[in-house]
């Protein structure tokens, strides 16, 4: 008998921005795979069998939830965010199709969350209400050379450019970069927001123009917008909001 | 006494997507706007002031939020799938920029909400497993030459390609061209993905080559995903899996 596998995203960090269905399939779960960090943040209330893993091991995890499924086990494999966005589910398929023929025999469900660059887009006002592109600006999954030709591409489409991953102690240098590809082509006046751990206790949210940007403004908590030419700031009371208009004519 | 105004995402359709806080802010609320088929969703149990309107009838719904909010009301502004992408949150700040000083007094709140683009990718793979563009196909919104431009900085940089609102009655065209255009640049066993009124009763997905594709697959209920060069699709049992992997070397 085999058993399944469903892989959740349980949003930015507050469990507030956690969906209905969501909630219901961490209630009924009793095999629990995830990244440390994220697990930590499920507290459950009764016995369920963990399986905590360090950061990059994210083959490993999909190789033991198709294990663990095909001996009977019904299987959770937590995102955070999206899972659909840089996370597990591109993990897990890309496994399976290299994976021997019983794991086909295995149903997989995946339940979608808030991405990081909707709760930050909330939290500032509406950067993606235009044409956007996001970025996973981690090297450690795809040559700067392709990364380049994105951010490139990107700038000269105009497009709201989002940054997943900008930066971090192994590559400190990508998120440099590409600020300074950004100076070469656009004015240094565009806005670009840093959105740190959105929606918790550790939430940190800056808005800046591209001249006064500092590549230490980024970490791995951080997610990065910079507006098309379009975008625009403006102050309500003390606060900045950064929207870009819907209609451009 | 002034009121405030919460923009919500309500997701794609079924309400097993809607976050916690969303359900707690729909609870509460007193003075609902939005587009009268959203708002046909949310089947109150109690007595609510509903303000449904017309699709196109963006800005005179933000008016209507802001002139409610400073006579002191809570008011809801509902948005399917998430207000931040294409929907109400840009035209809530780019009407509040122009409007009367009072406005500024107003509490604005966003809170995010399942956009269809990671509803539909939950449902066929991984499509969003590496980096891409979302571009609104709507030239209600935008010139045709900038779209264009969006479109063809896409294919350059290789991204996935997300386009909402490809296609409807009053612009039959938009998608026709845009299929073109990957025609011209791109190998014909380019994968696309229909992805019809995802988690409704009348959803439906099709994953068909760029070959296949046809613009009446399309319409306004119609999210489509294009994979870069990297994008796969493999049989698992009868379901087809697009996914695109998340490491690229």
């Amino acid at each position: 008998m085999n058993g399944k596998i469903t892989i959740i995203g349980i949003g930015p960090g507050d469990k507030s921005m956690i969906t209905e269905e969501v909630k219901e399939e961490i209630k009924s779960a009793t095999e629990i795979i995830g990244y440390k960090k994220y697990l930590e943040r499920l507290k459950p209330d009764r016995n369920i069998n963990f399986y905590p893993s360090d950061n990059r091991n994210e083959i490993e995890r999909a190789v033991l939830a198709f294990e663990l499924a095909t001996k009977g086990k019904n299987v959770l494999i937590v995102s955070s965010g999206d899972p659909g966005i840089f996370a597990m589910s591109a993990v897990v398929f890309e496994t399976l199709e290299n994976g021997p023929l019983q794991w086909f025999e295995v149903d997989i469900k995946v339940l979608p969350g808030i991405t990081s660059m909707l709760a930050a887009s909330a939290r500032i006002g509406a950067p993606l209400g235009n044409d956007f592109c996001v970025i996973n600006l981690s090297n450690n999954l795809k040559p700067w050379s392709l990364i380049k030709q994105r951010i490139i591409s990107a700038i000269k489409g105009d497009f709201v450019t989002v940054l997943y991953n900008p930066r971090s102690l192994a590559r400190p240098n990508t998120f440099l970069k590409t600020l300074k590809i950004f100076r070469e082509h656009c004015k240094e006046d565009r806005f670009i927001i840093f959105a740190r751990s959105v929606s918790t206790k550790n939430e940190k949210i800056e808005v800046v123009s591209l001249k006064e940007a500092s590549e230490t403004m980024a970490d791995m908590q951080t997610l990065v917008i910079i507006g098309s030419s379009f975008s625009r700031v403006f102050h309500k009371k003390l606060n900045k909001i950064f929207y870009t208009p819907r209609s451009i004519f």
